[in-house]
């Protein structure tokens, strides 16, 4: 039985309360970047339980390898993140500088210091002013308070225009249990870096193996599905805390009874995060859901929905509200995925524009290039050659993203 | 003994004519397009050998299927090709336009309809119009001549700023024997469509199995070393035509006397060409030549390369101006490329900006920057895992990239 409930926004004005019993957090700004919100932590008042997935890139920054290998104890107190500057590319200096930020945030909130994990985002290749980042956290764990996630939102933002933040409940087992997950974009570098940080707490009490197994799953189901320019930075990171306060009987495995709900809850706050993270890409005007059907295989499935997503052909038509099929099929051509032209179908913003072999002629294409003016679109082909199905989100490509990448001078 | 002389143009004004004995070409405007030349005929006074490479698509155009089968007999005399639509998603239809083509072109020149092959490069999923098409073809005849193929590169333009054309001479076995060359874009898209044609014609004797592997060598070292936005068109096609008309003895292997000049001669003519199709990036600003070396694998290499090449993100800073290693750094990683980041060198413009695990400080940067503003740059990395290499050529992405293709409207 799955009960689970979204009381998250999906957009930018919702007043959903974004916190989660027994988690405190806070954002300040310490002065890396040159105004605004620059440093966050976010603590759990009991040890949590946490599991997390990282970038896969060959390159990692200095953050990744200390929190990849703390989180292998499957216990911590807390995360501190700053962003402005990645800590990427810095040798051992660098893994000095995220040892103290943890050490720092562990002393100010009075942890172990092996029980702190730490992000960072932004620029690659400068060292983190330890000073501010210093001083940052002492005034972040004064300022810890339950409300306080909005503002660790705000803080871990790059280029990203809005802060994201979604909450969803879950029944587990008669008791009501609460996911909030705060997230930055992916594809959308400030200045020089395409980095996805999210971060979920819940008060359920759940096992560590299992814990890893829902974040997993909701890692696939969300923030592995969006593109935004086909980058993969190297500093992602997602980390799901679990504190148990809500003292539900603990979830061990899929079969526990609430367990269902739980990761329901946890997947949509993560499909959530990603959908907001693609509406917000740099330059985007609009969210755009790839949806592929009738692919011969899942892998082709999946290879068509991102060759889609990452065609700059395809971004930029979209962009310019063209309802341009030809694209579409060039693309997925182009990607060796198998298809039957005469039993293919490309739907734009749910409109028929070819099929069986020819266009859908100019009046449909009309029609469609009228719904790709709206701030959500889809954009769906079936391959005509099978039964296997993938989505993905991305967003359109437009001027701005040129001149964001651009006019970033050194 | 390599004897080849390289007297092509590598820049838009040459004079060096554009000829080769025993071909014949015309470009003639017959309507497929508002204005320009759209329509041209290329054919060679006697058969000539034929071999040709097709795009790796699985959506292909009619012209590819036709031109595909007819090549395996390996003899020819003429290719037609239109610009402006590509007849691609027409079905039987499109096969029985694309036949037409050839069997009109072979009634006007007076060769059999089976010696004819036909390339397209336009808008996808219009049908050609074909009482145009058969007025321009029959012109076309009437106005074959040696200097013909100047037109010619003209008239198979889509988006390409300027007609691209390249000459080479090589001594095979005491007889001068010449490779020419005409090219249109890839990736470039007018307005639908990515699409790399390209046409080579030599006087030289040359048996069918050498000569494939002539234009199969020149193929990997030019037409399959460029991408401007990573797509592969559903219409790519290079044929290689040599109608023996210079009397040497028939080049039957690379060992043959002459063989290595004629091979050097070609792959010089195919990488001019894909130089200047890289130079002409739909919105570029400069030719990049992205250089990899130090890699664990070739595949590392070449994987590492068309990485580089393919990034928005280093792209649009090369766009800018911009010295962001960075970027360089991640987009490798992101490729998951085996690299030692203490032992990778990045140079930007000959500059060197990373070394030794950290930046080269902001002095080499702005001189890095300043290298970049030139019309052709490099962008060298060395892994430091290997001893493997691999370079492609690219361009630049501007506004003018999404302006070309997001303003095309139906």
């Amino acid at each position: 039985m799955l009960r689970s409930t979204l009381i998250a926004r999906f957009d930018v004005k919702s007043s959903a309360p974004v916190r989660v019993p027994g988690f405190k957090a806070a954002g300040v700004h310490c002065g890396v970047k040159e105004a605004g919100l620059d440093l966050a932590l976010i603590a759990s008042d009991a040890p949590a339980r946490v599991v997390g997935v990282f970038t896969q890139s060959s390159v990692i920054g200095a953050p990744v390898q200390l929190s990849r290998d703390r989180v292998r104890a499957g216990c911590a107190r807390a995360v501190v993140i700053n962003s402005g500057v990645a800590n990427v590319a810095m040798g051992a200096q660098g893994l000095r500088d995220a040892a103290e930020m943890a050490q720092c945030a562990a002393t100010a909130i009075g942890v172990p210091a092996g029980q702190v994990l730490v992000a960072s985002t932004g620029v690659i290749g400068a060292r983190l002013p330890m000073p501010r980042i210093r001083r940052g956290i002492r005034a972040a764990a004064n300022g810890l308070e339950e409300s306080g996630l909005r503002d660790a939102a705000e803080a871990i933002r790059t280029t990203d225009t809005f802060a994201k933040t979604a909450v969803a409940t879950a029944d587990v087992d008669g008791r009501e249990v609460t996911v909030v997950g705060i997230a930055k974009g992916s594809g959308m570098i400030e200045p020089n870096m395409a980095t996805m940080l999210a971060f979920l707490m819940t008060d359920a009490a759940v096992a560590v193996p299992f814990l890893g197994r829902v974040l997993r799953d909701a890692t696939n189901a969300g923030f592995n599905r969006v593109s935004v320019d086909g980058e993969t930075s190297t500093s992602d990171m997602a980390l799901l805390f679990a504190n148990g306060v809500a003292r539900n009987r603990e979830l061990r495995g899929p079969r526990s009874p609430g367990a269902a709900a739980f990761a329901a809850a946890t997947g949509r706050v993560a499909i959530a995060l990603t959908r907001d993270i693609a509406r917000d890409g740099e330059g985007a005007t609009k969210l755009v859901t790839v949806r592929v059907a009738g692919a011969a295989s899942g892998a082709d499935a999946e290879r068509a929905a991102r060759r889609i997503a990452n065609s700059l052909l395809v971004k930029t038509a979209l962009f310019g509200g063209d309802a341009n099929w030809g694209r579409i099929l060039q693309t997925v051509g182009a990607a060796r995925v198998r298809l039957k032209l005469d039993r293919a179908v490309v739907r734009l913003g749910g409109v028929t524009v070819f099929r069986a072999g020819a266009s859908a002629g100019p009046a449909a294409r009309r029609r469609a290039a009228r719904k790709l003016q709206a701030p959500e679109v889809e954009v769906a082909i079936d391959l005509g050659a099978g039964r296997s199905t993938a989505h993905v989100w991305t967003c359109d490509l437009g001027i701005d993203y040129v001149k964001i990448n651009a006019e970033y001078t050194t």
